[in-house]
């Protein structure tokens, strides 16, 4: 845990227009900006409803896949050609893409020289980020996910030129979600912010953050579920995304998503799912070795902190609410694979380095092995 | 006071560097960026201690004044000339100077053709800010003020283009203050939060940070003044500093700086003397209207709300336990000008219309008497 004095670098786009209708505003911004080719990076449910944008007709990318890999964002790059304003326009998989084609278009470069931290190049066109969910907080960073199809292991690419200009943050496009992809994006916002506020390496700062978006998820998120046009709760949740997306920078993640990486890798299950497949658990785990933050973290979600089995019982009826089913067993993860996740994960030390307690490799299977 | 699903836009610089010596990363900021001609505009104190900023031999405007005025900006506009980029190195005066620098730097324009909301073009070189001061919050900020010299009126520019490429907040700048000094900048970081708290266009998404302001001064403020060389203090007020600048932005200040501003231009009063010697008298005025904000902010100021006496009476006891003098007398006001500053405040509608009370010119003349 870092203290007030502890210096620290918040990256953040310039602009946030943030609100139900604010994307109205784009087109407008296009023009004054004198950008003349837009491209879009989108999913193919986004790429279905691109009149949104109001940009006329608009060239796009429209097959960004869930956990999207090098193969899927070189189609991207390749078709993205002659653009002068790359626009992410999807959740988190279209909105990392979109930073890093933008990051390529006009370079002779390939991912590979790019990966990593700090070596993508100065952008030559524009970047607005306008997400559709409301879970990853992509929209606000400088980090990019892509799967390694030969390793399997997600690569982080991180880098101030990927950063959007612009990210224009309309809760009416989360609208439309189903309360099962609401309740599995909620809840990754939420694990962002949990794992950033227990992080060996939470801020004060960031915490005043993280605090504020569990408080949102813990308000709004079942209200979104039950009712997806419940508005406000779709402000609420978009906010709380936002903040997620906010602790990511400086202090990132730690078990909950290192621990859940190999159920979205290895067996295609859907990041949020992964996220609240893994949260009860992992929280139960760091509880003893932060007690204070879990009891807030909690108190925000609705429930009392108490034993280590309190705190998983709690979260995991907190999920339950939610309509997610709870068991890996559920999402077809075979049984005899558990050792190995158990390894892969275990190998994410960029994130396990800064969970407040040690997890060796059995207590990670140990955690698969309870969430089977 | 508008709602979560009231939509809004936040603008603030892409990199924020915070923290005790995070300036020693700023030469190789410059470096990396490629900047040849770095320029600073500071006032006097600051262009003595131009080392600090690690450049070697920069050239300087060390003449910022101040409550700067239009003649002022000119100078440090000519003294500029084929810098590429502008560093505001100093309190208020000097960031919003930068801010004006850089807009004109490079382009065939004067004070006139940018005034006033969004005129101001795009930037020819880079801008950086620097305070050294934990008061004004300019650093994170889209708006400068200067003062016209003919009507003795504050003129607010405000541009996206005047928004700082990177502010480097680091509280060392601060600790040399003098107890006086980081008592009136304080409360002015204080006063810009309370005012946007209040306001009648307050947002719950600028509230956050509001509170947080206050409580950072409620915390801090009398721990800078009794020992300046308190690092922890330091930070925290640095922090309170740019959450006041966040609230700027949107929300704004209301009847506080409104009333506050003729001593200022008319009397030469220091803008956070000013602030102090009026802000007790507009907390009281706001009380009934916004009774719970009120008492979040005198409990963070460590007393309780009651009546608008009470409200009055321990405002005025925070400041002068912070060693200021609160009567304008001592401050050399003369008592028959109470009238025409009544009148020149009254006027300053784009704060008062957003004040969550009309307060009426006898209104005002009667805090100024009461003030006295």
């Amino acid at each position: 845990m870092l203290t007030l004095t502890t210096p620290i670098e918040m990256q953040r786009p310039p602009v946030l227009r943030f609100g139900a209708g604010t994307l109205s505003s784009f087109a407008g911004w296009v023009a004054d900006s004198g950008f003349k080719a837009p491209f879009v990076i989108a999913d193919s449910v986004n790429a279905a409803r691109l009149e949104l944008l109001g940009l006329g007709d608009v060239r796009c990318f429209g097959d960004v896949v869930p956990e999207p890999d090098i193969p899927n964002l070189n189609a991207a790059v390749i078709a993205a050609k002659g653009a002068d304003l790359i626009i992410g326009f999807g959740g988190g998989s279209a909105m990392d893409l979109a930073k890093l084609v933008a990051v390529l278009a006009g370079q002779d470069m390939a991912f590979g020289d790019i990966s990593g931290p700090h070596r993508a190049p100065a952008r030559t066109v524009g970047l607005v980020q306008i997400p559709t969910t409301a879970g990853t907080g992509s929209e606000v960073g400088t980090r990019a996910l892509v799967t390694d199809p030969e390793t399997m292991n997600k690569v982080a690419t991180e880098s101030l030129n990927m950063l959007a200009d612009v990210a224009i943050i309309d809760p009416d496009l989360t609208v439309s979600m189903p309360a099962f992809v609401t309740a599995a994006t909620g809840v990754d916002a939420m694990a962002h912010c949990t794992e950033a506020y227990t992080s060996k390496r939470s801020h004060p700062i960031i915490d005043a953050y993280a605090l504020q978006g569990i408080e949102l998820v813990g308000k709004y998120l079942r209200r979104a579920v039950d009712d997806g046009s419940d508005v406000e709760a779709r402000n609420g949740l978009a906010l709380a995304s936002l903040y997620g997306g906010v602790c990511l920078g400086p202090v990132n993640t730690t078990s909950g998503h290192a621990v859940s990486y190999p159920l979205g890798t290895r067996h295609k299950i859907a990041h949020g799912i992964a996220n609240a497949l893994i949260f009860p658990h992992t929280l139960a785990a760091n509880a003893a070795s932060v007690p204070e933050k879990t009891a807030k973290i909690c108190a925000a979600l609705g429930f009392e902190a108490g034993s280590d089995q309190a705190v998983l019982a709690g979260a995991r009826a907190f999920c339950e609410g939610l309509g997610l089913d709870m068991s890996l067993r559920a999402y077809g993860v075979p049984e005899d694979d558990l050792a190995a996740m158990a390894s892969e994960a275990h190998a994410i030390r960029r994130l396990l380095d800064w969970n407040p307690v040690d997890l060796s490799v059995a207590d990670i299977e140990a955690i698969y092995k309870a969430a089977y």
